[in-house]
């Protein structure tokens, strides 16, 4: 492999004069430079990463911490996010953190001591004060952390109305409600949405609202109380896909038909949907530009470009599947 | 921040002495050893990740390149990599080859640019021959490469007759297969098993086999036109569980009953077998211990550690659920 002084003695130059190419500081004029460029490409010159970065402080590394990668959710914001970073030549470190706090401040030390140069975040626990102080560029995805974080999401809050109103445009009278864990913030505006659409109702009962935790088995078995005890319930808003899946699942169980006898509506929009029998009615998340457009803000951070904009909140989009029909 | 002079300072000995202890070459007497590892200690000193990786050529960092992070097999082995690894304070790249050579080629030589300690690979195209030549500590996962590179897989052939068996067991008398792609080699390995079931049945037809590509709706569209075509088939194995899917998607969309009509066995074991209706019946692979094992026998090739068995063929287990019964 061709070495710095190699491409020194091709081009005629010092090895100072080659590294202020790399490196792109310092006076260099234009027909030295291009003699330099034209001998690393000729010895295919790869300068070592590692030293690189020790000079530049910067790996062209960046991580993304997730609660846990086999949420559904996770593989499809992930892939999105390392197309962008492999396309930039950066590589991408994956982190599951099972939304541990101590687990994200002990990665976030850690990438600041490899001089990884940003991190994409979904996280409930950290505050703003706490990223700063760790001083690594931060975007948050999924959830805002706080004025000075630039973030994408969505609104769940409109997202959930959207889906209750949806639901009643088809027919259901009582239209339950399967949430998120508590203090994760888009569980609670997705909640919030529902009881702004619900709560005035006559029909309304606090009975309707049950929590699923984000997950399928705990979902399965709280629902089929639910139905058990409130049969009359005719339209389900889960508080994401994933959930959804646990509400069929129940319904299976207890010898409902979905639709027939059941409406069921999930949130995100993941593959999962498209997966199950029946398929799922959803409001779906553009997820992959989502994981897109935080790689890009994040390389705007590290590359020291403006930021257009801080906060970009993408659309829902309502996405009518076998798991919904108008009520007789 | 602490730097090393500070330790050195503090624990009354020279920097090199310090550095002697902190990557532990050299001889150091034991007291001595003691007051400097105090002294990291009480100043809370972290060692500059990227300086020593210079030093000592490594970055207690390693990566994993699979086909693509979405498909579901996959979030459930990185998670299980990325658990030991951060046990082991390793970091954890993560990288999508989309099966392409060329991107797989051009992952390996990023990381050996960045001194990435090892790799956990799967892979259909690259030859021993080239994986000697990068130098990288490598593993392959899911998929052997050859007999110099160690390996974690089932033992597909074996897994595969298991299956046909099974169905057979159970009163299937036309049983099909939907294979995953051709050359690669898991893919081919669960086709011969069906084969060496099937071949010398009386009923056996070559068109009962169709292939899905391990994607769900090219394998809905396949099965609808095999199942429309045959109709007395009575049991379908397909070569993984994300075309099960597929499977029994078909089967709903003609109007058949999973299982009453048709038996369905997929292969692998993902949590999706879980989330449909019918659950799936499986032979699965242990796929978080497979992960695990693989991480650890990537530390024991870094660490220069004895590896105490370069190819490990773990065990299949046929997990009976509800889309297959017995026929009448």
């Amino acid at each position: 492999m061709a070495t710095i002084k190699d491409v020194a003695n091709e081009a005629e130059v010092s090895v100072a004069t080659v590294s202020r190419v790399l490196n792109n500081v310092g006076y260099v004029n234009e027909e030295t430079r291009k003699r330099v460029e034209k001998a690393i490409s000729k010895l295919n010159y790869k300068p070592n990463a590692v030293a690189r970065s020790l000079f530049k402080k910067q790996s062209k590394t960046i991580a993304l911490i997730v609660p846990d990668i086999k949420n559904p959710f996770f593989p499809e914001i992930a892939r999105a996010i390392e197309d962008v970073m492999s396309r930039e030549e950066y590589t991408l470190i994956l982190c599951n953190s099972d939304e541990k706090v101590e687990k994200e401040k002990k990665y976030l030390e850690v990438m600041k001591q490899k001089y990884v140069d940003g991190v994409i975040i979904v996280t409930s626990t950290l505050t703003p004060k706490y990223i700063e102080e760790n001083g690594t560029p931060i975007v948050a995805l999924d959830r805002p952390i706080g004025n000075d974080i630039p973030s994408i999401s969505v609104n769940n809050y409109e997202g959930a109305r959207q889906a209750v109103q949806y639901l009643k445009s088809i027919g259901c009278n009582k239209i339950a409600h399967i949430r998120g864990p508590e203090n994760i913030i888009n569980a609670d505006e997705r909640f919030n949405g529902y009881m702004a659409e619900v709560g005035q109702e006559p029909w309304f009962n606090e009975d309707y609202i049950v929590t699923g935790n984000f997950n399928v088995v705990e979902t399965t078995e709280v629902t089929k109380k639910l139905l058990d005890k409130h049969p009359d319930i005719d339209g389900i808003f889960a508080g994401n896909d994933y959930m959804a899946v646990g509400v069929i699942k129940a319904a299976v169980e207890l010898g409902l038909r979905v639709p027939a006898d059941l409406s069921v509506i999930g949130f995100d929009g993941i593959q999962l949907c498209q997966l199950t029998s029946p398929e799922i009615t959803t409001i779906a998340q553009p997820i992959y530009e989502m994981g897109h457009k935080a790689a890009e803000l994040l390389l705007e951070l590290i590359e020291g470009r403006p930021v257009d904009k801080m906060h970009q909140e993408f659309a829902v989009k309502l996405i009518e599947r076998q798991s919904t029909r108008i009520m007789e």
